[in-house]
């Protein structure tokens, strides 16, 4: 198998699959590269993380892959079509990452509400100076409302069938769907004009038009943004690094230890039951 | 009177009071010089916040004083002593603020837990590079426990009536005390020694014994540190600036806008019902 994992991560799978452990690879640029010393024609699994792209193409140089284990809940970085097309097995791993995301979504949104880490990047470069342009402690009034492909007869909060719509009647949005085609740039700039909103996004990074999100939070167009994904990573947009309006997080989630030894654990099942009738081949890559 | 607060701040006591505005004065320290410019003679009332001393030395030149408002819950600032010897009257104007700083409180605990601050800075500083050294999403698990100088019967949490057997039974320690000679580094090595957990401090500065934190943070001792607070304001421990085990905020937990024009309105009320009867002396000062 391939693992496009750091090794130390996945001891736990390593422990119960035997893998070996093969030469360090710093990013997966260099993987394409690599696979000419990896014996791709006998890789039937591969396990990898959201930062991963499996396409068409990688998938193509793997002619027994029969088996791709992914560390997350999505799989919008895997080629479903062309998987599907090579009868080829996604299982994803989610755990309760969930929780963990849904508790990010709420760290970041308070600290653009209070300023946190804005204050304290005052404090490391300013002192006790009173940061002027900070407003401390915004309060949020109102109810929960959200928006979905359908309407959830579990939750009780009202439905908007209509996203500007909801936005329109909203002062922070939180982001939490999957991506795809529907879901691409949900937030554009008619989501966000003319809005003195804030807007969270522990989704996906391509939920956002990105280019936009950056002119609204120069011009101010929006209010703040906690963000812990990004549209290019892992390039992050040059301008906002010197925001105070957003609060940047390394799309770190679902990187909490509880988190990540529940999704090791659920990866290393999912491969055992694939391996349960057969040796794996012991082949890995540490990126 | 004197005003001992930024002049825009205190607009809406202005108006009601009748201040005049005096050329700006920056900090609290050119005061004393700039009282012989003053008419300290007919000097009756101040208005002031947490950050100026009223010492007796102050008091001293200011024969007609009778009247001191804070904007805070606090008067640990002014010499008590001092004022009940000169039958001056102090009256604090805390308002709200206390729900704005238990918000505080909870929103510098939850950016330590996630490393939200830390997490912000490396990405500014690197980019998406996943921070080693960062532990996202600690959770809490166990009860909330307390310690007052008496037990509240209101309160149904277990009560430590020792605070070192408190912190030895608990993972976070919240400070939210008013700070008197019983509570001055009422957080000493004893209390912080060994321990890996975390500190908020909300309450005064001068509850930590400062110079045991900063050694505590920097040997990791204590895990982590949300601090609105230092004990020689307006100075902050440089040690403290390059570590990421802690989250500094300038002293802002009652600083919302909301908080402060709730604080102001009880200042001017305080103000007004001194002055009903006589019209105020006009002088003040901005810091």
């Amino acid at each position: 198998m391939i693992l496009l994992r750091t090794w130390s991560s996945w001891e736990c799978c390593g422990a119960k699959v035997k893998l070996n452990h093969s030469p360090s690879l710093p990013t997966f640029l260099r993987l394409r590269q690599s696979l000419q010393f990896l014996p791709t024609q006998s890789i039937q699994t591969i396990l990898c993380s959201p930062r991963q792209k499996i396409s068409a193409d990688f998938i193509g140089l793997l002619p027994l892959l029969s088996l791709i284990v992914t560390s997350s809940a999505g799989t919008d970085h895997i080629d479903l079509v062309e998987c599907s097309r090579h009868d080829i097995q996604v299982v994803s791993v989610p755990g309760d990452q969930a929780k963990d995301v849904a508790d990010m979504a709420v760290g970041l949104l308070i600290d653009v509400l209070w300023k946190i880490s804005a204050a304290d990047r005052h404090v490391r470069k300013w002192g006790l100076s009173m940061p002027q342009n900070l407003s401390f402690g915004s309060k949020l009034k109102g109810k929960i409302m959200y928006h979905s492909r359908n309407e959830k007869p579990f939750i009780l909060y009202p439905f908007y069938s209509n996203v500007v719509e909801l936005a329109g009647n909203s002062d922070v949005l939180v982001f939490c769907c999957p991506l795809n085609e529907q879901t691409r740039h949900i937030i554009n700039r008619e989501v966000m004009l003319g809005k003195d909103g804030v807007i969270v996004n522990v989704g996906r990074g391509s939920l956002i038009d990105e280019k936009e999100l950056v002119w609204c939070l120069m011009e101010e167009e929006i209010r703040d943004a906690g963000l812990d994904l990004f549209e290019n990573e892992p390039n992050v947009p040059n301008e906002l690094f010197p925001l105070d309006n957003v609060v940047l997080s390394p799309h770190a989630a679902s990187l909490t230890s509880d988190g990540f030894t529940e999704v090791c654990e659920l990866a290393a099942e999912a491969l055992e039951v694939f391996f349960s009738s057969k040796l794996p081949s012991t082949q890995v890559l540490d990126d």
